[in-house]
């Protein structure tokens, strides 16, 4: 399982559009690929131009897999001039035992 | 909904049993608070001791009665002294509707 936490700044000027945009991709991403288990996308309370994005996917195929989906390669290129700042964090989760328990409960 | 990424570092002596502590701390959690929805501990793969834990509760009373419970005492008396950076962020998810859509690949 590939986990990571995508740290994106978004100029301000552009953050409504880049939303809307990012809301379209993730939904398109996690109903059509198998793979793709989350893209979770959040931004800061008290600073909306900070995205984090929780992306998990299956394995290195389906993330290759998702780069290259429409959705995705539609998301990268409408959205590159918007972007101010990103970084891709590699995660790993502590305990990969528990994520079933605590996720079941978002599924209600 | 509660939505918070706590971003914490630890002093590397203590990691090993840090993570422990964690563990138990975010398993018991999710097991004994029905109002807990997620404790979803990870650590970065290029520096271990800078822990991100995807928190979600159902609302701030479940997350006031979660600050009183033991397990949760237990983690933060006996952590204290490992931490030394802690920030808590406020998130608000960007599309609430598609939660459940993918946590549910997750509970399979």
């Amino acid at each position: 399982m590939l986990i990571r936490i995508s740290e994106i700044e978004i100029a301000p000027e552009y953050l409504d559009e880049y939303l809307n945009i990012l809301k379209e991709e993730a939904e398109a991403s996690v109903r059509l690929e198998p793979g793709v288990i989350s893209i979770y996308p959040m931004y800061q309370q008290n600073d909306r131009t900070q995205i984090r994005i929780l992306e998990i996917y299956e394995d290195q195929a389906a993330y290759e897999s998702h780069l290259g989906t429409p959705h995705f390669r539609h998301y990268k290129a409408s959205t590159l001039h918007m972007v101010t700042n990103l970084k891709l964090i590699d995660m790993t989760a502590i305990d990969e035992a528990t994520m079933p328990a605590i996720f079941k409960k978002l599924t209600k």
